[in-house]
Parts: structure tokens; C-alpha cells; sequence
């Protein structure tokens, strides 16, 4: 199933630019493999803002957050998770 | 996978008591039928309003969303569905 | 440029079956055909009630706008349009 | 009577990682007991977030208060209770 | 147990005087009902509002709701409870 | 005049105990005397949180205001007021 | 003792003109004699807005209430009032 | 001085086409007059919408309400206002 | 014009007394010649809080932002502030 | 495409003054070369508040949100993009 999911990243602004390159890099190589694991489909910018909004596939609401929590920036942002239907529209 | 449910009924207060009563035992009937098909499982009155919080099982938000729109009165009910993960505790 | 489209339907209740089965009918052909074009990419619903969130993509807010406006059931819609940059680890 | 509490856990994202360790293995300890008390029902993780919804068992609201705030992450946890009726669906 | 309700009229503007007499009168001589029965121990206007804050006192939410919802007002009144825990203060 | 009061106390988590328990009995004293000044006529637990509701009855809101600033916690406090009118019902 | 009291407008934009203007003109001759009264001290409109925020002087809020309750348009109006507290600056 | 301006526009879809028609009409005709009149300086449509954010220039809040108040659309329209103070870097 | 402006104060709690009391007769002194100059016209406390609301009034918004950030205490405040519009039962 | 933008400074109130005006003397130089650059098109202050609200011309959001992430002061601005479509009023 599908799931929109919003992240707002809080990292404060004085963290020292060596912890934040290390996470940001952590952070592509985790949110990589999810998309080669089939779980990160799309991923977009909240313009003006450190915050994404994302289309995610899991089996359910747990493997979601399972993989929402895998990532390294995870402590920090504020995530927000919403289940769509197939709409009938695409359902065949 | 387990959804929290909230309706409000806004049916408009100026509708004739016979119309309500049927809306309301044709909505206790398929209500029934949805427990007994174990899509829903429990259910609970929010006091002082015309609303409830339900706890359903579906298999995905699809077959939720045709549960909830086979209700009588959904026409006039405000629903907002929360997908729920599975706690940690209650994985066995 | 892609847009985060959602869409409440406050068709009314009371609305004839016949008046909502054609503009259903109608509103249908019309997302057919902006699928078609290349407008309307992917559709979903918000379990439990009469709205979607959709993802769109026009060359700019007004070729959105004039898209959505031909929509049969825009009067009776309720929508919210969020603009989404490409993510640098989308851009290539 | 039962309740409905969510809880957003704020513990701040620095806190070193033993600290952490020991709040999460006492509070699974103090939830087993309250489970064992028939107090904690059931517990639902909000997908994506360090938060839950849970249904609590209790006499009154002071007794639910007592209970939550036995919870070692209490000082750190924003909670919200909601009261729920028994439904007459559900009244036998 | 306590709880603090608060209540928004919201009978139409133009809802002929007799009827809304009727109304005000019947809603004066259930409330005054309720008080004897212990149910509901004060009652406040929200000031410039036709809205009221109470306070209850009734064995459970589903008690407090069926004296609510006896009120003859209660189709037009939207209405939202919050239950109250003693304060070890005034616990003796 | 009567005024209903919330409180949420801000106070850190990671304040030292004995600073928490000289705080927490200096307010309970301080309530106490209020409560023989006819200032705090009754006082709730919001259930799960640091936070009350409170009745209480002063001049005006100056004399409320000087009443509240003079709690030891009022500093970590965010306070709300509601002025409250007397109810016809209870006009004698 | 002084609030400030903000007013919405909800008179249907389809009401005939004539019934406007009595209305608007009974408004007027009760708003003049609430200021002779020394209750209506200052009147503000919202820029935009059918709506008004004003600075109102009354014993206590219940004396607030019957004045706000006696003004044509009242049935009309969705009015919400704050009760201020004289400033230390303003004591003498 | 300057003020942004947001419009929602109420008027309900089952306005016969006629009356929709020529209110648009006069609406269009009286902001071309407050263009030429230099109070309406841009005017733009919230994309989805039946909604507009416009950039006014006015003397004062009282001036900018009446050219507000004069579009024939105005009835039908929740309107909110902003005014801007001009920025260092924009005075010369 | 004139403008309501409210101000939430949020100098930290552990602010030391010595500062805070600086700050405080520093910003006394301030509002003093503000009222002096004609733009600071009236101030109440909310009641409760470390919050005001003022009556001001200033040749445009720009002037009203140099008065208000004039203040010793603007760095620690939270203002909001909205344009007046004359009523036409004052215009004169 | 034009955007409508705006900013909330969060940088805290206890940053020292040097590193404050070196912070604004830098972003002023950044807002200028956007300005140049044809991007930054109209700037205003939010009166009472160190916010603004800004008129941005950008090819599309990634675009404008590169621009914006460019400014000295991002990591401390709460920033909120909205994309405007051209009103049919000014397409010619």
C-alpha cells in the first residue's frame, strides 16, 4: 500500500557543518536503498523549507515506520504519515 | 492492518424523525454485518456528540474506504481515518 | 512542474442520484482526458471520505488552475494546490 | 471506563544513548505491569513518529492520571486523553 | 466523575420566536431537572455568545451523554466534553 | 466575577528534584492560601498532563492577574483565562 | 472593567435590502445608546470584513452579555470577548 | 500604504449562470476601475481555487475597506487583509 | 492610523532577576515616551500571562514596526499586530 | 512563475551582536544580487515581527527554493512558499 509522508527536519541550525555533511551523506545512501528496496518511489522539496514530502509503498503501517526509522536524520524530523486508497480511477 | 476511525454525523437537525429512524436501523444493520465480517471491532460513542471513534480491520485503505462508504448515513458523515502500526509490545 | 493537488467533494447530500450520477459520469471522462494529457499522473483517495490527493504536472499554477476549473464538479470542490520541487537526489 | 491517550515522546534528540536505553527498557516494564493491571488495553504506535495511540482501562480520570504518570518517560511525553462512551452498539 | 462541557447553540437565525420559546423553556425545565438530579452542578454563559460552559458530575461518559443528549436543544447544539481528574489538592 | 483557568506547566524535564519539590510545595501553599482568600474555589487535573483547570473568583481580571503571578510556578506556566458570566439559570 | 469584543457578520448575503437596512439602522440606534450608556466606548471595523472589533465597558460580564444580546443584529453575529486586565502603566 | 489582500469567494454553486455571469462582469468592470484608481496594483488567483491574493495601495485601512466593499462580489466574499510596512531595503 | 497590537513575552524563565528587572524598567521608560509621543494610546494585560494588548497608533505600519522594535524587550517578543479601520460611526 | 513568500527569523534573541549584524549585512548583499538577478521582484516587513513577506519570480519551485536556501540566514528562517497563478485580469 501507499503512503504520503511529510518530514520536517529540526536539526538545530548551530550543528557544526562536519555532523551535518556526515548525516546528510548517511541519510542519500539510507533513503538509496529504500528506494532500491521498492519503498521510497518519489521524494520532493517542500519549497523554502528543510522538509520533503514523499510517496512511499510498505506492506503496512509498521514496515513504514520501520523504514521511516532507519534513516539517520530520523531523531530529528517530524514526520507525518497519511494512507491513500487506489483510487477507482486506477484500480484495473 | 488496524485503522482509528472518527465520524461525525452531520445529518441536519431538521431532518423528519421518520427518515431519521430508518437511517439509523439500516445503519445498525450494516454496522452489525461489518462486525460480523471482523471489519469492525470496536466502537465507541464520543460523549455529547452526535460522533464515534471506531477501531477497524481492513486490508488495506482501499477495502477500509468501501466499508465505511457502504454505510447508510456515510453520505452525511465527516470521517477521518488514521492508519495505526502495530506496537513493538504487541508483536508476537 | 509537478503540484500536490487535494480535492473535497461538498457535493451536497441531498444532491438527486441522477444529477450526481452524471456529473460522477462526466467527472470522470474529464480526468480521462487530463490523464491523457499528461496532466493528471496518479489519483488517490482519502479513506472514508469524498476526497483525493493527486499528483499533477502543468507548465505553471495558471495551466493547473484552468485544468482543475474544467473539472465538472470544480463548483462543488474544495481545493488546496501545493507547489513541489524536484528533489536533488530525483534530479539527473 | 475506557480512554484513548496519545502520547508525543519529546525526549530531546541529544540525549546520550544509555539514558535512552534505560527510559525505553523501564517504561516497556512499567506498560507490561500496567497491561498486567488491565489498565493498558491495547497500544498502537503512530507510523513514523516517536508517539502512540493506546486504549486505556480505568476507573476515573485521577486513577488514569496516576497510571500514566508512573511512566518513566512521563516528564518527557506530551499526553492527551480523550474519554470515551460505551456504544449502545456495544451496551449488553 | 466531573466533566466540563461546553456547548455552541446553534439553532438558525430564523427559526420562528414561538419555536424557539418552546424550545428555551422545554431546555429550562430539562436542565433544571438535571440539576436536581445531581447531574449538572454549575452552568455559565460564554459571554456575547449563545454558548454555555457547565460543569457534570455522572457515573461515566455514556451517563453524561444520555443526560446531553435528553436536552431539548441537543440536535442544534454542538457540544464537546472534556473529563476532569480530582486535584490531589482536594482529594481528602 | 468567576473565571475559568488553565494551566500547562513548562517547567524542564531536566530540572533537579529538589528543585522541582521546593517549587511544588511552595505552589501548594500558595494555592492553599488562595483557596482561603475565596480566590480558588475549585481546581482539575487535565488527565496525562502537567496541567490544571481551575475555578476561580476575583474583582476583575487585574485582581486575577496578581492572584496567578503570585504562584512560585507562574513563571514556567502558560495560563489561559476565560471570563465566565453568571447564568440566567443561576441568577437569584 | 474593559473587553475587547470581536464581531463576525453572518446575515445572509441574500437577505432583501430592505430588511438590511432596517436592521442596520436599528443597529446603529442601539449601538449610539450603548456608547451614551458609557458601554461602548470605541468601534473598529476589520478592514475587508463585515466585522467589527470594539472596546466595551461593562460591571462584569454578564452586564457585557445582555448588552452584546440587545444589539438587532445579534442573532447574527458571532461575537467573541476578552476580558482585560488594566495594565500597571494605566494604574493611578 | 500597502496591504495584501485574500479572497475567498462564497457565492454558492447553484448560482444560476445568468446572475453568476453578470456579477462577474461587474466585478471585472469595478477592478479595472480600482486599477486605474491606483488602489488595486496586482491581483493574482490562488491556483485550484475561486480565490485571488491581491497587492493594494491605500491611504488607510478605512479607505482600503470602502474599494474593497465596493466590488459587487463583495457580499459573497470572506476577505482577510494584511498591511505591510515597506522594508528597509525598498526605501529611498 | 490606529492598530491593536498584541505582544506575548518570551524571556526565558531562569532569565536572571538582576536582567530581568533591567529590561523591565528599561521598557517602562520606553512605553513611557511611546505615550508621550502619541503612539502608544492604551495597554491592558492579559490577564494570566506575561502578554499585553495595546491600542497604537502610528502614520503607516513602517513607523509602528521602528516604535514596537524600539522596545528593550522586542528581541524576547512575539507581536502581532492588526491594521484598524475607522468605523463610520466615529467618522467625524 | 511568481511565488508569494514568507519568512519568520528565528535566530535567538541571545545571538551576539557582531555575529547579528554580520549575518544581516550578508544577507542584505544576497538579497541585493537576487534582486539583480531578477528573482527577488517586491520585499516587505511584517509590522511588530522580524518576518517578511516577499514577491519571488523564479522558473519554477527548485529554482526558488535554491534561491532562497541562499540566503545567510536560512538555517534560522521559518520560510512558506505559495505559488500564484496569473490572474486572467493581467494575462495579455
Amino acid at each position: 500500500m501507499e503512503f504520503l509522508v511529510r518530514t520536517e527536519n529540526r536539526l538545530p541550525p548551530d550543528t557544526p557543518d562536519e555532523t551535518r555533511d556526515q548525516l546528510r551523506k548517511a541519510e542519500r545512501e539510507r533513503a538509496l536503498q529504500l528506494r532500491e528496496d521498492g519503498v521510497l518511489k518519489r521524494l520532493w522539496r517542500v519549497p523554502g523549507r528543510n522538509a520533503t514530502v514523499g510517496l512511499y509503498e510498505a506492506d503496512d503501517p509498521a514496515a513504514l515506520h520501520d523504514a521511516l526509522a532507519s534513516l539517520p536524520m530520523w531523531k530529528w524530523m517530524d514526520v507525518t504519515v497519511e494512507a491513500l486508497a487506489t483510487h477507482p480511477q486506477e484500480r484495473t
